[in-house]
């Protein structure tokens, strides 16, 4: 663990002076207010303004503790400097599907990166309902740049393993260890649920072995498949939108993980956004927002995997990974994993520690247990059943089966 | 790749002063002489004995670069660091199942270490014929306690990441991806093999695309499943044994990978062995050593098997890996990648660039083109039939329908 010497947490009043510090980023005569936006569990985010000139600046800066537990559950305040690694990685692989980093300090554990203030978290936008167009296309772009250009079917071999050892990330990925594959699937103090999630809980997950067999299966594969260097928490949280383009942001779970890892969250979290608007009142904007999610849905499998194999035949380095067939295959078990780890994403996000707004925003109580058990049965379905879940139809398929 | 500040290579007189400056491992009045004994490609070994006492001591040196292939084929002379690190855990694991280190060197990559001379090179031993009745059980013993207990089944997870990247070992890797999963299945010019293997080589290797991607898929595994910690070269040159003990030398390939990489490695030298020995004139010997490698080879995969389970059920420490049936399934993809491994290993060391013994000494040129065909046939079955290769009888069947 990195000390802290010079370390203190910045506030809305201090950032000013510690930007100017740092970078020569707005003019003399700027007229600078600070406003802290954080919604996370790990860090602070100032965004600061000019009023002159309406220009803008992000801060972030690393919280050495998890801020919903306080104090008591302490993290690495380096992780910062991973995460700004992994965002210039990030950047030159997709020509600026995330933001751009301007400098990152590690003495405050700080990033001074770009300002997406024309841009919405995906997750707000899509509790409003509102569809983006681009974004399947654009965010398999994502994926699969970022994801297929670091494995060692593209990248030189002992080049690769000196990236998996840069970005071995102990500390988040014990995080997702725990909160994703483990503790959801038994009694932990750590699990929140409601009251009518009680005896569910423990009838359909804690008291399912074979479900947690297979889970097990998948937890081994996050902890030992150094496939690809992931971005580790590809949730709509993590994803700033809007109608032309899609930036993906906090990529701090970072490592070299499984490929499936980072589909299969984002997919979980499309499907759990759809359970939501099927529990809204009914109305156009409704129905064409579950046209546009199920669109989402398919696309976002069926265009990574198009992308996928299409960036494989152009770019694979590896000799045997040339040999025919090798590129289905390999794309076949990242599409098999993926719907393993949608299943437990949906698994965690309604029992686990860490929820999601889409389904604990539902007023109704009624409609509420509905989303969160319909969400539980068809995330048991995609695990169990993963092996025979790799296009978008079959995902529908699912979500027809329950909803 | 480290630097040669004070290193030079020992000779048999410089290497007297130099063991009197690191240890005080001799007395005053010592007789000292020195042998070299290297036969491997990447060090220089000197045994060094006081003509006084007997006593003696092992100094093993790190080349900076391939013996067979001179300075054109450069390597990271720090290797032995990693190689004396690991002879230490091992050592700890094992109770003794490895030789003593007395002191590493890192500027003149050498490791000080206890001499085994009352044990032979097991590869050496078995051309002569002679059986070890204790081995299948001690190197089992080896593996369990070696791979089990380095996986983070048993070790704490954030701890065996810290492993992972300290062990991280890109160099001698890449020599495995490349010389045992990619170029005996091309044409590379590093391989090697004689001319009634040529023909046979480009149908059965080359041409057998089916073949090939099986091997692409054993390929990506040991370059990803970072499951647990290697030895990396198992192979009966890399043991020594006598009646009573087994002891495991040259873990200088260790890096964490896949268990079946070690187990596999194994297997396919005593399978090479046993064709060796089907080409001897027929003896009593011959009939006992047939009767002891097929009981050996039995034991290796089923002795490994039982007391995986039983190691397994007593150190577990991960919750999800204590979920019923993930033992079984744990062990069962480990027995598969094992027989994949073996086809692999046994291609490599009949084509490739690093033959073994056992199969090029064989003098008569029917026979020995009877052995190494042969070989290539039986490996060719247990890559592609992998899947139901898992019990030391499977093996056997293997072994029949080709001998």
């Amino acid at each position: 663990m990195k000390e802290l010497k010079n370390y203190y947490e910045l506030n809305n009043d201090t950032v000013i002076d510690y930007l100017k510090s740092k970078l020569d980023y707005f003019d003399d005569n700027a007229d600078i207010v600070s406003q802290e936006i954080g919604d996370g569990n790990l860090n602070l985010v100032f965004r600061l303004i000019d009023n002159n000139s309406s220009k803008s600046v992000i801060i972030k800066q690393a919280l050495p503790y998890v801020r919903a537990a306080g104090e008591s559950w302490p993290l690495d305040i380096g992780r910062g400097e991973i995460e700004s690694k992994i965002l210039k990685i990030e950047y030159d692989l997709t020509d600026g599907l995330v933001p751009e980093i301007y400098c990152y300090d590690g003495e405050m554990c700080c990033m001074i990166m770009e300002d997406l203030k024309d841009y919405v978290i995906m997750r707000t936008g899509v509790l409003d309902l509102v569809n983006y167009p681009k974004f399947a296309d654009q965010v398999t772009d994502f994926m699969v740049k970022t994801l297929l250009l670091t494995t060692d079917v593209v990248v030189e071999h002992k080049e690769k393993k000196e990236m998996v050892k840069d970005f071995i990330n102990p500390e988040l990925c014990e995080i997702t260890e725990e909160l994703v594959y483990t503790e959801p699937f038994g009694t932990y103090e750590r699990n929140s649920m409601e009251d009518f999630m009680v005896d569910f809980h423990k009838e359909q997950l804690e008291g399912d072995e074979e479900l947690k067999l297979e889970v097990a299966k998948l937890k081994f594969e996050f902890m030992n498949n150094a496939q690809s260097l992931l971005h580790g928490d590809l949730h709509t949280g993590s994803i700033f939108v809007n109608q032309d383009n899609t930036k993906v942001i906090d990529p701090e779970f970072a490592f070299y993980g499984p490929i499936a890892y980072d589909v299969g969250a984002l997919i979980a979290n499309l499907i759990m956004n759809y359970l939501y608007t099927k529990t809204r009142e009914d109305s156009d904007e409704k129905v064409a927002h579950e046209k546009w999610l199920e669109s989402a849905i398919v696309d976002c499998i069926d265009m990574f995997a198009d992308k996928f194999l299409k960036a494989f035949k152009e770019s694979a380095t590896d000799e045997m990974a040339k040999v025919d067939g090798f590129d289905k295959w390999y794309l076949n078990e990242i599409l098999v994993g993926t719907a393993g780890v949608t299943g437990c994403e949906m698994v965690r996000r309604t029992v686990g520690f860490a929820h999601v707004k889409d389904l604990d925003c539902i007023e109704d109580d009624e409609k509420r247990k509905w989303a969160k058990q319909t969400n539980i049965l068809m995330a048991k379905e995609l695990i169990k059943s993963r092996s025979k879940i790799v296009t978008g139809k079959d995902y529908l398929k699912v979500i027809e089966k329950f909803v």
